[in-house]
């Protein structure tokens, strides 16, 4: 099999110049125009071999397809849409040209499906593979959602269900351990952890509900649940200066995660197992119903904005109460 | 000292935060406004430990600034002033907190220079350092400056002395064997390779010249020379679909070099040692003429673009030419 050392710089730039956009690449820079009236949106997002992926869990069409679906999960999340990508990519010399080219092909089918182009980027040698991409995108200054605009009494609702991505590299990491899963759910649960759909489709019915008067003069607040819905809801929390209280019976568990992780390691997995790609929205609760019952299956209003600045995990249940800080669980570099 | 394992992700954040633009980071995505009329400029540049710095060569404030500097190159050979950049750093957990501080006080000094701000990025743990960095400029349609605008009977203009970037790693990495070079030019020819300096400061001049009439009907075409002064002409040449004749004698070699290294090396480094950060323009002789009364020092008319598609380095000395093909020259993979 041919190595990109094989190959040289040269030689694997002119493998990988079909992906890129053709009026596009070939100078210094790209050169682009932005939609009139419309703001630049950027975001990076860097994927590393042995943290982020592994051969043993991700073959290269998802690494490129995750790569992709993450930064345009952060541009939906901002609800701008896409424009393209820049990839700065480090290789080790004994990486197979095949590995690279289904890399692209990822990226590249990601954007076919959601919009926008590759850029160009850089190519370099490194020990460690290395993907950094960064997403541009655009959007209409008064359409942008930030993190700090939630108030007390919005709805806090998930677009859809949560914990399936972390299940999928359960199952690819210690396959023996979930053999009695049903192959169809496991697929699906694969399925979610390779392949993650970035919400745009969120955007337009939200601008929709708002066109139609459903949250007067109530911003709304977003962020996407790339680090767990548990983080998404304190984030935007500490950016609002608000608190939450979520409901653990209305998180969106799927119901065969239920059935084959158990009750309590699902809300785990949906709280703190990252990677669903999911928008999580604080805003009108009128506005919340509407686009509920229009975005189907996994979709859940999980809680509500309160003025306590406290994250609280609340169980109707037995009325019991747990306070929420994920702080721990997102810190990469332990 | 303090690493980023005893920090935490979180709390290397927060260390980086004042390095970062107050009014924009927070968020999913950087949220930007372009000047209007403009059109955006995107280049994406990869930093490697080992392949493109060491902590041998390179303090972690030389990194920062080197890493901004090859981007905001790339904006200055596209005509583009620069609007910012984004980081996506990979960082192994016992890299010194301080050494992060370094690089990121080396990127903000660069951009308190030149312009522009940090939108933020990506922080994330790996066996390599990796600094992945994505710069942003704006430029007017009509000031974009490609590579494949050059014409037969232009000059080609090197904006500054070359070779100097190269001189001045082999100083760090053998001073012993450089010992007799004084500690002034040991001094400038480290300096060259750790604080190269992107050529904002032609685009005016440009600018005024057209203006002036200088160059009516005859776009200018530019790229910087990251990767030397031949490949820079090559490459001008194969995009334009042109040639070059060089003139041996003109190209922009420091007195100091021809002395400290000989004139055969001198040649060598400035046409394939790299990392000058100069502009290579092709344009008309007029334009080329007020533009090099402006710039001073080390700028120099190197040769002339030729119908003639091979790019020859010609020596009127003894009437002998050579083919220049860098393709080998930048194989970084090999």
């Amino acid at each position: 099999m041919t190595t990109v050392s094989d190959l040289g710089e040269l030689g694997l730039l002119e493998r990988l110049r079909p992906f890129c956009s053709k009026d596009i690449i070939g100078d210094d820079a790209a050169v682009l125009a932005l939609p009139p009236g419309q703001q630049l949106v950027v975001t990076t997002d860097v994927l590393v071999d042995g943290v982020h992926f592994s051969d043993r869990t991700t073959a290269p069409f998802d690494v490129g397809w995750r790569a992709t679906a993450a930064n345009l999960s952060d541009l939906a999340a901002m609800g701008a849409e896409p424009l393209g990508l820049t990839v700065g990519l480090s290789l080790p010399g004994q990486t197979k040209v095949d590995w690279v080219e289904g890399l692209y092909q990822g990226m590249a089918a990601c954007l076919e499906r959601f919009g926008g182009e590759i850029f160009g980027g850089d190519l370099c040698r490194s020990n460690t593979i290395t993907v950094a991409v960064t997403a541009l995108g655009a959007v209409l200054p008064e359409r942008v959602l930030y993190r700090h605009t939630a108030r007390p009494g919005q709805a806090i609702v998930a677009t859809g269900y949560h914990g399936l991505s972390r299940a999928g590299l359960e199952v690819l990491l210690q396959p023996e351990a979930w053999a009695q899963v049903p192959d169809t759910v496991q697929t699906a649960w694969i399925r979610a952890h390779r392949r993650p759909i970035p919400r745009f489709d969120v955007l337009p019915l939200l601008q929709a509900g708002l066109a139609a008067g459903l949250a007067p003069g109530q911003p709304t607040a977003a962020m996407d649940s790339s680090d767990g819905l548990a983080n998404a809801v304190v984030q935007l929390c500490r950016a609002s200066g608000v608190g939450a209280r979520l409901e653990q019976s209305q998180l969106p568990l799927h119901p065969d995660l239920v059935c084959w992780a158990g009750a309590e390691r699902a809300v785990d997995w949906a709280l703190y197992g990252g990677e669903d790609f999911e928008l999580v929205l604080c805003l009108a609760h009128d506005l919340a119903q509407r686009i509920l019952a229009q975005l189907g299956e996994g979709a859940a209003v999980v809680g509500q904005v309160t003025a306590d600045p406290s994250v609280q995990l609340c169980n109707s249940k037995d009325g019991s109460a747990i306070l929420l800080n994920p702080g721990q669980e997102f810190q990469h570099f332990k």
